[in-house]
């Protein structure tokens, strides 16, 4: 494992001269942090069903949040929410030849329809089907096979649709929510009467992606094209967004695909012009998955565990009263119950906010290092003296854990919105601070080794959409993550060919 | 096909002097009528993939709104959301031998995990896995498997959870929303430390499905308990909420199960309990699945199409703009949008009024037909002359087609919120009009055969909870839908056995 170079915001924190409350920490077993992470904000595990994950209710929550946002954005853009089968029939999958080549080796194949006494007293398979169904990878020909019903002509067009679903790709090796054969998606899938309005489409969705990646998670991602041999199979282009892990890997947070006319040619979506003619549609799909929340958990967790930015937090504030002796409970109760019921009442990004009063008969710091761990962003300690001075004691999760401000109540009541905006902007500031320490332009391929030989990151450089150097980036298990879009307008000559004109690519190791 | 009495309501629209807009009509044939609708409302349609339905976008709304007020009173009753994976071990169906017996007949199977190329060049299933793994028809045992690892010590009871997932099971007749192979739906699981606890959280989430199917689908419902022989596959008690169809048939559209310790003791779910003892947990299951759907169609629809109630429409609202010669269209769609744009402003039932504008290029005959044949609870006409009169042109969906008014502009804004209250009321009112009118009360096995000979619907008699009558009920192809909760306290003799002391059971024909 590499060392790597913590974000400045947990350097602050001095790491180092504190136990910290998740062991590894992120400099001694990244993957094992990670996984610890995990556990200690109760947020999944494995199941007994080899390669499936169960999504626990604090990371269930989160991406709640994420797909409550996420569809707000997809209806405001204009698609509406349908759903299609869970199975797709062989044939479907066998129409598009790259798609299910792409897909074929990962199938989860559904064979008969029931179970009945076998020889031996045990349950068999019976009632063997004519045709074996496969449990969508992705819904590309099952949902293209409606499209062909349901276009006849260019009135018809263009067709926005978004489906919310689980999907299945059969992977050996899992890792909670970064890489499980069932995970969960939103998968949407267009049809348009032109090339251009396609491509407009890819974009436009691309952009979606972008700006909740960096609006709602706090996580800022490189927008660009994938190169030819990272494709989506099938696809004519495939478009991405780029995040940067605190180990300095690249993780793919989301796709955008403009599929041509590929599809629409395999399973005949065509519609009729204006004037009368034939035509084939021209198609898009793009989806962001559960794997999201791996992506949040590891730009933004410490080594106290999840952090998670406000506007996805299923809890914001969480209130714990602290009871003395000779006190009544009920007083401190009361009034951090009358204190969330206030919070409560009010908005903050048009939502209101989510109080957690915790009532739990635990033993105070066990319950603050919970919340810490669970990475809620304000924990309000309330006890008799703060009730006495009219104020509430408040740590933020963007902070140490012992560095807490005695706050006047009446104002922590009308700074609440401004607090999680401070919070959250400054978790995107802090990521993308670290993300500029991490990327380097490199004009030469010693350049180029040099970097992955350190540290790594992402590296831009002048490079060919061009496999003949792909040996050189198995050589430090870097891919090429991306043509970028924005800041990449300079053309110059490959550093690994020599080829003229060819514009900037961002390579990196990934997930 | 049984003829049956209309509701009052649609008699008033005199179906019978006018061409209506779906064909046949209720009277003449009530199934087909049923898929009439369906497609006319354009809410889902059969897919290539046998017994799986695609449900369309309006189809798919509805359902969106009915999981987001049902998922709100699951949060206020204390309960989270999580999710667990779509495979079931077959060694774990296999552990509650009554739930096994129940599904091993429709149960989808996943035998292998690839497709390769067979000797032929087509594609087929390869890498057997070991164990066949189950598509989950109903999850207690995945999630009792976790359960049984979460819960240590009384400390951790209840466990409080739900999931919004997809379940198969393989059906060979379908009908759309009523019975496919593949589901839509949420499935509630808990466990408890006590019977009473466990029995309390039963008839609480019963009571929710109450609330739900009458205060927002408007439709009323029975709540009772299932007789012996259609109980639960495991289950010691299943509750249910039983809705009448205008076709007299009653559908279960809910389901409460207490579980005793059946699953507990199977999949070892403990505790130690305060005084350290090890005992078995308490556990419930309860759902509600996209049949809802269908329960709502058959309610509230007419021989116009859907009818929805306005809780649940997608749009409550649809503005039409009537477009004359000599008059600029932008007056007139500015006009619309604007007043569109401050009906969105306004809240009823403390959500954004949903408005849609419809400028298509349609003839407005078709369009409105259109929105009637979709339910949109009101429809709003606005030409030049209204404008220039500051009024609307009103037409309901709960009143015929043609019975419109004039409404002041300002009037209409003030009191949009009353108009969908008096909606949504009115529906119920005339469902509550509809089951009073086809339920009676027999006394004897000859006043039982001449109800169900005749007209039929819902029959409450004494009877006992005893499968010796069965052939009878046979004859009529009656089942008994629950013993009711209310209303049902006297006891008296069983019309059927003779037996004394037994409470009223209603019974039915059903889907």
């Amino acid at each position: 494992m590499r060392s790597f170079t913590l974000p400045s915001r947990a350097l602050e924190v001095e790491v180092s001269k504190q136990r910290t409350a998740i062991t590894p920490t992120r400099e001694e077993n990244y993957p094992e942090w990670y996984q610890q992470v995990v556990r200690a904000a109760d947020l999944a595990e494995v199941s007994p069903v080899r390669g499936c994950m169960v999504i626990k209710p604090w990371g269930y929550a989160i991406w709640e949040n994420m797909q409550k946002d996420l569809d707000r954005r997809f209806k405001e853009t204009g698609h509406v929410n349908a759903y299609f089968p869970l199975f797709i029939p062989k044939s479907f999958l066998e129409k598009e030849a790259e798609h299910v080549d792409g897909f074929a080796k990962e199938c989860a194949v559904v064979t008969h329809h029931r179970l009945e006494e076998g020889p031996d007293g045990g349950l068999v398979p019976a009632g063997e089907l004519e045709e074996p169904l496969v449990v969508r990878p992705t819904s590309e020909t099952i949902i293209g096979a409606m499209f062909s019903k349901w276009v006849q002509s260019y009135r018809d067009l263009p067709i926005l649709i978004n489906q919310w679903a689980n999907v299945v790709r059969w992977e050996l090796r899992t890792r909670l929510f970064l890489r499980t054969a069932e995970f969960l998606w939103q998968e949407g899938h267009t049809a348009h009467a032109t090339a251009e309005e396609a491509r407009e489409e890819t974009m436009r969705m691309l952009g979606v992606y972008r700006d909740f990646a960096e609006e709602v998670m706090a996580v800022p991602v490189v927008c660009g094209r994938k190169t030819d041999g990272e494709r989506f199979p099938g696809a004519v282009d495939t478009f991405t967004i780029e995040a940067m892990m605190q180990d300095r890997k690249a993780l793919q947070a989301g796709t955008s695909h403009f599929l041509g006319q590929n599809f629409a040619k395999a399973q005949e979506i065509t519609y009729q012009t204006d004037a009368g003619d034939l035509e084939h549609c021209w198609t898009t799909s793009w989806g962001v998955s559960t794997r999201l929340v791996g992506a949040l958990i590891m730009t933004h967790s410490d080594d106290d565990g999840l952090v998670v930015p406000p506007a996805l937090a299923p809890q914001q504030i969480v209130i714990l009263p602290v009871l003395r002796k000779n006190t009544d409970p009920a007083d401190v109760l009361d009034y951090c119950e009358a204190l969330a019921a206030e919070l409560r009442q009010l908005r903050w990004r048009d939502e209101r906010i989510r109080v957690l009063v915790d009532k739990r008969d635990l033993r105070g710091g066990e319950k603050t290092w919970q919340h810490i761990k669970k990475g809620v962003p304000i924990r309000l300690e309330i006890g008799p003296r703060d009730i006495e001075s009219g104020s509430v004691f408040m740590g933020r999760r963007d902070k140490g854990p012992k560095e807490k401000q005695s706050v006047p109540r009446a104002q922590f009541v009308e700074q609440v919105g401004d607090f999680l905006t401070d919070i959250q902007q400054g978790l995107l500031d802090r990521a993308r601070a670290f993300r500029a320490a991490a990327t380097t332009h490199v004009d030469s391929v010693e350049a180029f080794e040099a970097f992955f030989q350190g540290d790594g990151g992402f590296a831009w450089c002048f490079a060919a959409d061009d496999p003949s150097y792909e040996d050189l980036l198995k050589k430090y298990k870097v891919t090429a993550r991306c043509i970028p879009i924005d800041d990449n307008d300079a053309t110059g000559t490959c550093i690994f060919t020599g080829a003229e004109g060819v514009q900037k690519i961002v390579f990196a190791k990934s997930y």
